[in-house]
């Protein structure tokens, strides 16, 4: 299933996109797709629904986070080795751990705002894991079975506040905005592969990130069981697994967003986000 | 006032302590003491109350963590320069800024968890400061203004978790129970002045810190003004505003938490806290 929530900001309603690409209204079937439902291993109740038998979505209404009331996004720095490169980092290793806080989400085609005299505000496209059960100490071998599904998140990062600002990296990954989530959480069951899966941004037109979720340096299972000895992923929990090269730190020159630039990003069967970059509201 | 929540962890219910100390159930009145409700002003509704009318609550329930649904915590490193120097670390020019997950929040007595294998949990008394409006790009003449209230909050630590796993602070940060808060959230108009507040902790019946938000480097109006340039903090918020000198990173030699220790702290008006060292659960 490719499900979405749909509607103004904070009051999105469930939805699901059937195999033609038509929205359909899954509001009358549960309350919202968010980390109640998750708890509930509410999806299941989702898979014995015929979609040519739910209400079509009429005109074209804004696209949420794909998720509601996320705990916690937990985020992996440099899991990919050429981005570890261009960053100038050694590759890790073990994952590096960052947060970012529930205030930064909105949806993929929301703007994202470039923070009062940010000069380094730049894009990283991820693979998101959607926490599906309580996840505490796991095997790694067993952990995939704790994911609900997938989706395409932008790491948006203000580079100066991330690395020139003092000590943790929370401080450039938190801004309002620069977490745009979706547009589909796609179920697991959909993904049979996670790390074969192509990931991609453009940015006014222009490609520069072209990655594969092959190359991560820590795959999807291994952070998993490594996150959950740290801290316990719950359900509604978005993993954010690392970006691939090409952000605009790692262009020569280096190259950052500003207002009315425009990103498009990717990945393989999760769909697509657009943003344009616009000034705090 | 002072506003607690009481009962099971996840079904708390809210109260008041009036001033006799006779805890009286609130649910009558508000649903809960959280997020939501302070998004709504709702703190104003209860000042017409008055604590008489309202029932006693019997017997001794568990007290949880006096805010619920917090959005994020976010915590300032080594914001007392005593604190500082007995982390070897430089007294920071502009504030250090980290998050605590909301899967880490826990009630001001329940067991804080030594995690497997861990030899570094340490202690931090810290003020807390409760968000109760909409706080982004605000002045800091007027950045008290979007204060509810302080509260008491122990910022557990691994400190190698923290400090030797690659990276960032969040990985020590995070733990289930690293966040026990309240009991109380006392109202900003019982605090006429958040730095001038004696705060302290013993281990086992020893004490270990003993200092006074006086010794802030950058105190709360400060804090909330800085941190609302890089994200916007939202009612139900919490701001955890350092530890002074005296934890156990800090001893001579070097003293961490076993199961069985107890660790007791208390800021002066905000109540106390008392936590076991126990097993993960």
């Amino acid at each position: 299933m490719k499900l979405v929530r749909f509607g103004a900001s904070g009051a999105e309603k469930p939805g699901l996109f059937d195999a033609q690409g038509v929205l359909r209204d899954l509001s009358g079937a549960v309350p919202d797709i968010d980390s109640a439902l998750l708890a509930q291993d509410g999806l299941k109740k989702l898979t014995s629904l015929k979609p040519e038998d739910l209400p079509v979505v009429e005109g074209e209404p804004r696209i949420g986070p794909c998720v509601g009331k996320i705990g916690k996004i937990v985020c992996v720095g440099l899991n990919y080795s050429d981005h570890a490169k261009e960053s100038g980092a050694a590759t890790p290793t073990e994952p590096i751990l960052f947060l970012k806080p529930s205030s930064s989400i909105c949806g993929p085609y929301d703007g994202v705002e470039i923070p009062r005299g940010s000069e380094k505000t730049d894009w990283e496209v991820e693979l998101g894991v959607v926490i599906g059960r309580r996840a505490k100490y796991v095997d790694e071998a067993k952990a995939l079975d704790y994911v609900a599904g997938y989706c395409l998140v932008n790491d948006v990062s203000e580079r100066a506040y991330q690395l020139e600002r003092l000590g943790q990296w929370d401080k450039g990954k938190g801004h309002d905005t620069f977490a745009p989530i979706g547009p589909w959480l796609v179920t697991r069951d959909e993904v049979p592969n996670p790390q074969a899966l192509r990931l991609w941004t453009e940015v006014n037109g222009k490609r520069y990130q072209d990655g594969s979720t092959a190359n991560m340096i820590f795959d999807v299972k291994t952070l998993i069981c490594y996150i959950s000895k740290f801290m316990t992923l719950e359900p509604g929990d978005i993993i954010s697994t690392g970006t691939p090269a090409g952000v605009g730190m790692g262009q020569s020159p280096v190259l950052y967003l500003r207002e009315g630039d425009v990103m498009k990003l990717g990945i393989q069967g999760l769909g697509e986000q657009q943003q344009r970059c616009i000034a705090p509201t």
